[in-house]
């Protein structure tokens, strides 16, 4: 029991040629399940990174990025109707039972987590995801977009939003914070304003002159470009927290003498390689060193609320279902300007 | 003004055949200042390191781990009196006035903390520490060690007791806590200790099947060598706090998922070679990264206090002060059995 849909599928691993428009499966709806008529999906990353992955399933849907209106909702569901404006992130079931599904933290179920594509969901399907028509998700996995928040803006909140968002409400960043942004991409333009809005001092340390006043129009009240011993020296001990979303390899014994006593210095991009330090580099500052992994249901929810009251959004760059295979090149090649949004109406 | 005090000094880098009994300088009494008659001194294995490296000044008397009875005081010193049993740990002077001096971290203050031996002191003069008959120390720098505590037990405490003390109490273990422990040695077998009767339920992570017993006996409920891949899935998120006491290069990647989510692993023991791991090791634990650096002064106060109410001592070999060059080419043959600790008596 199954309705047909329309969607984008990459077809073989590494090969964004090999996307083609094709047709999928969703389940019919159970009765905790709603029926989401998808307008928008950002593309991400770790969407490119999943389709050059190995252990990937083909064909593969992807998209976690999804933004678009209630068509129907099962017998049980309560907090939805049709009509509605909603989205969806990253994952789409887990146990609901473990500790860390009781804490919020879905994205750490014990049971394992499943994502919103090339994931096995409980009824051993593969799940697809949001490069297509409709999709069809359990309730406690959809986030309501609050009417400030145009559907368009708020695809990309439902990764990179929370991506960011996650880590700065995790370590207490407020009035009289002082936080550094390591780049100003995809997620770092969101995290200067998260942070922003949320009272702190934000410093962005870039690499390119271009940007020093689009850092300034996002509310970063700093900008530097790091180069020589001295540079760093002037900045020993300044951040409470430093977010980097930077996947790419950095001298981390530069790096961690920036955070003060106590501080924090996270992680949101992933190097493919090893991340190595000297202890000596946090020995003086006791600096913690970690990574965040999105966030759960319930803080995405006050995310997009905090977003909409904020007047915070992405700078997206729209695009047609055609245009995804060069967008992924462009994403590569570190061309994207902050943020690529399909608009799905053009899959035909 | 000063006075004339015996002392062992080393005099050559590297070289422990240069130790000889000397005679060092103690300034007067200042109104603040608390004269000591060394009755003990502990020896750590960064007393060793700092003969072997290439900025120390030389002659050089080591020890940071120092007991004894008041001699005198200054005219402005209330806290202390002559006979009171007190102890000097890793530093002995600080600027009392910026932020971390105020909270309490003087470890941490941002014009430089006066370590007890081989760092400048305010009025210019090079410090000197331990290994001597006596030493005057600004009464903000000097411990109460309480009569539960026998002197030569209170020693090694003043380093490697806060050195474990201050992270079990900066993460916040307690009941309900899960804490491992990495390596049972000097610094080890004093975490255990402190550990369990914070409440914890404490796994020591050791090597030597041998060390199993003494971990009970320090009140580990656990002991684990871990070596198979299988071991380490068996333990697979379930430590709040790992604490390494291990200073050697160890595979990361493997320890890492140990810990609980939004645990944290914390280094004491610092390697010379730097750190490295794949941030996927904490991309589904989110742990944190970190090293703890001994302890304020209030702290420390703390940790002999929590020392003597639940009978927590190290354990310690004495040796007379001929015994030293010896001692420290044990220590860096890992033959030390927990703890070495110089009678100052044979001082002659």
């Amino acid at each position: 029991m199954s309705q047909s849909v329309k969607a984008l599928a990459a077809n073989t691993k590494g090969d964004f040629a090999s996307f083609n428009q094709t047709v999928i499966q969703r389940r019919n709806l159970r009765p905790d399940d709603v029926a989401i008529d998808i307008k928008y999906c950002g593309i991400c990353h770790s969407d490119v990174s999943m389709v050059q992955w190995q252990g990937a399933h083909f064909p593969m849907v992807p998209g976690h990025e999804i933004s678009g209106l209630v068509s129907a909702v099962g017998s049980n569901v309560t907090n939805f109707k049709p009509g509605d404006r909603v989205g969806v992130g990253c994952f789409v079931n887990s146990c609901g039972k473990c500790a860390a599904c009781k804490a919020g933290q879905e994205q750490f179920c014990e049971h394992g987590v499943v994502v919103v594509f090339d994931s096995e969901d409980d009824d051993g399907t593969i799940t697809q995801g949001g490069y297509s028509q409709a999709i069809v998700v359990k309730d406690h996995f959809v986030l309501h977009i609050p009417d400030e928040l145009a559907l368009q803006d708020a695809a990309p909140l439902l990764c990179a939003g929370i991506t960011t968002y996650n880590p700065l409400k995790r370590f207490n960043v407020g009035k009289n914070s002082h936080v550094a942004i390591i780049g100003l991409g995809g997620l770092g333009h969101i995290a200067v304003q998260f942070a922003a809005k949320m009272g702190a001092q934000v410093t962005v340390l870039g690499h390119s002159e271009s940007k020093r006043n689009e850092a300034q129009q996002f509310g970063a009240t700093d900008y530097q470009i790091l180069k020589s011993p001295a540079d760093f020296q002037a900045l020993a001990g300044h951040f409470d927290f430093i977010l980097n979303t930077v996947a790419a390899d950095m001298d981390l014994n530069s790096y961690l003498p920036l955070v003060k006593s106590n501080g924090v210095f996270c992680y949101v991009g992933i190097p493919s390689n090893d991340i190595h330090f000297n202890l000596f580099s946090i020995f003086g500052n006791q600096a913690k060193v970690t990574a965040s992994n999105v966030g759960g249901i319930q803080m995405t929810q006050a995310m997009l609320d905090f977003a909409a009251k904020n007047d915070i959004k992405p700078q997206i760059e729209m695009i047609g279902i055609d245009d995804v295979p060069q967008a992924y090149q462009n994403i590569l090649d570190s061309k994207v300007h902050y943020r690529y949004v399909i608009d799905m109406s053009t899959l035909k």
